[in-house]
């Protein structure tokens, strides 16, 4: 999507995994459900009844899409916050089975830090061990290949260690594409009685939504609706049980913005209509992305070539600082993200890169909008080869 | 504020508090927000940094407000997100001084079950304890007259009590108008080194800030602002330890919505513009209000005459039932609340009607919004004593 602005009049922003700009049928939903649904749907007057009505259309609407029942999506404040409970929640809601959480190695931090905390090694400050057993506990983060993707032999046999409360494994990574083998983990994990959270906050609304899943979080944020809003769906076979103060919504003490969630609800909708011909489209770019890219020198394509998301795309360049990278693309125009690029105060990197055992460093993330042409993409194969060069430049190691 | 709709050619809307509809202004920044700010303010690129910095921008314009700092100024999910951390990370960055939590007996339940969760009383299936230390804990709920105005020398006894974490007492009570004591508890509090926190969410912009505060809790879809953001303002000198999985930001895991947080800084700015006005003319009304309900048989005027919200008022009526009352008024076109009335399975009587030994059934609140006018509380007057007459009919209590 092409951004004209004072000092870059043709900007191209090539950062949409995990924040990409509103679909225009969700601008329009947000406008007609902020004239509609301003009240408290908890209130019994009409107003109230109608921003009900809203947020249960929004639900039904979400439902629809990931295959759930209505009254099994949960809406929450954000996808980190649908991470955080539905690890606390479901590993409190089985503390009598066990207290262990597998988990393979690349999930979102969001989630192995949820994990961390219901197994008992939580934040010191919090004061320790919220699920509250007296039984150790532990997360077992479960290794991947060079490719990012989960040894599934390996996965299936922690599952069905005895203690286990919880397995998580995401659908597709978000950083490198890879997807997961959810089926086959998610058939272990069945016959162990564990069940098995998915998180597909970077693939609803890019490729086909599993079915292989107890536990579902996907992310409005990512398929082009708000952030501010988070989905997490909640088979109603799984024993959960909410932790922290009582609230009439557990998942979103407080209730969500109800125009957020029918924007949510529209965008899913609108991506779904036409997310196959997006699907083969994006993912003809991103073979040419990943074909341009490998030619610069010192370079690292990261992710499974073929098992992967359609719109990501991800490099490792050697001798390159990610955020001096993603700063010099910046300044010709093109925004692009990074796994060791961050503005907190602690620029670690990427536990993803790290697990695969590639190049942490010099790492660039594509994910392609909707909206994104194919001579945007031409455009950024252009620049890179000399970004790169002036980074390695300016870092003296322009000669390698 | 009048609302034509099909059935109901001339809707007033009288239950303006904690859910108002959005201020013009806030609508206008909202859209601007949304074209500027919808990337991820985490991120290093142009759209990341204009996102942040509109993100800043409206903690700035929040803090100046509140007479805080910016970096005091938290975003979070929601006011209850507000008020659950508030008090759980309070009183675990307290645990050395003591763990029982002082709190106002008419507090909103969102602070009372989260002070309980903190002080050991937490929902049963959380697991406990989640304070951590051996010490025992406890919750002291101290009492309220008649009027709804706390025990001020029973709440600086408790407060100056050894062991006490955290006090809690609103600025004003949101369910019946009236304001506290926060000046004489906060020097109270701060003498015995006790943090106090304060829920101003149903003052913020209604009257002025009060200075009386450790931290502060406001709420800016009480003001005119949207849902789905909420603010907490925490004294740099107060010690806090978030509780829960680690994250960026504790106070709102995985962020909030940008465009939201700037509406509700933009909507404050304007109610703050006004404010003094709005209060005199609303305070007449609410005046004219109390008059011409009190001449309704078997009423109860409810809260202090005179130390209130200049915008609530509150009744109880003898031989009603609230939630019956709210439908009448609702089908004649006016959305009141009810302390006795929610969409809950649980209908509860208020706990707040019950801490101050008044009626608790056939509850009605009034909350005017900057829009409504003297001739729909006039209207309103006229409708009211017909709507009690036949739902007092209905019950078969018409002839008492």
């Amino acid at each position: 999507m092409s951004h004209a602005t004072p000092d870059t009049p043709d900007r191209v922003h090539l950062d949409n995994g995990g924040r990409a700009p509103w679909h225009p049928l969700a601008r329009q939903a947000f406008e007609q459900a902020l004239g509609d649904g301003w009240a408290d749907p908890r209130r019994l007057h009409a107003e109230g009844r109608r921003a009900a009505r809203l947020l249960d259309g929004a639900r039904e609407a979400i439902a629809a899409v990931l295959g759930a029942r209505t009254q099994e999506v949960h809406l929450t404040p954000s996808h980190t916050a649908s991470l955080h409970s539905a690890v606390m929640s479901a590993a409190a809601g089985r503390r009598r089975a066990g207290t262990a959480i597998v988990a393979s190695a690349v999930e979102r931090s969001a989630l192995l830090q949820a994990a961390a905390y219901a197994a008992g090694g939580g934040h010191p400050a919090g004061g320790g061990h919220p699920a509250g057993g007296a039984q150790p506990s532990r997360v077992d983060p479960v290794p991947v290949d060079r490719l990012g993707r989960v040894d599934a032999d390996a996965m299936i046999a922690a599952v069905q260690a005895p203690g286990v409360a919880l397995a998580a494994l995401q659908h597709a990574n978000g950083e490198v594409g890879t997807l997961q083998p959810v089926e086959a983990v998610h058939d272990a994990a069945r016959t162990a009685g564990v069940p098995l959270l998915v998180d597909a906050g970077a693939s609803v609304g890019h490729v086909a939504v599993p079915a292989a899943w107890d536990l579902l979080a996907a992310d409005p944020a990512d398929w082009g609706g708000p952030a501010g809003v988070g989905v997490l769906a909640v088979r109603q076979r799984v024993r959960t049980a909410p932790v922290g103060p009582e609230d009439e919504d557990p998942w979103a003490p407080g209730g969500v913005s109800v125009p957020l969630a029918f924007a949510a609800a529209v965008a899913l909708q609108a991506v779904e209509a036409d997310r196959a011909a997006q699907e083969t489209r994006r993912r003809q770019l991103v073979e040419r992305l990943r074909a341009e890219v490998s030619r610069i020198p010192d370079v690292e394509v990261v992710g499974d070539p073929d098992g992967r998301l359609p719109h990501v795309a991800t490099f490792s360049f050697l001798y390159v600082d990610g955020e001096a990278l993603v700063t010099e693309l910046d300044r010709h125009g093109f925004a692009v993200g990074s796994g060791s690029a961050c503005t907190s105060s602690t620029l670690e990197p990427s536990h993803v890169l790290a697990a695969m055992g590639v190049l942490t460093h010099g790492n660039v993330r594509i994910a392609l909008d909707r909206t994104t042409t194919a001579d945007e993409v031409d455009r950024f194969c252009a620049v890179l080869p000399g970004a790169v060069a002036r980074v390695r430049e300016m870092l003296g190691v322009g000669g390698l």
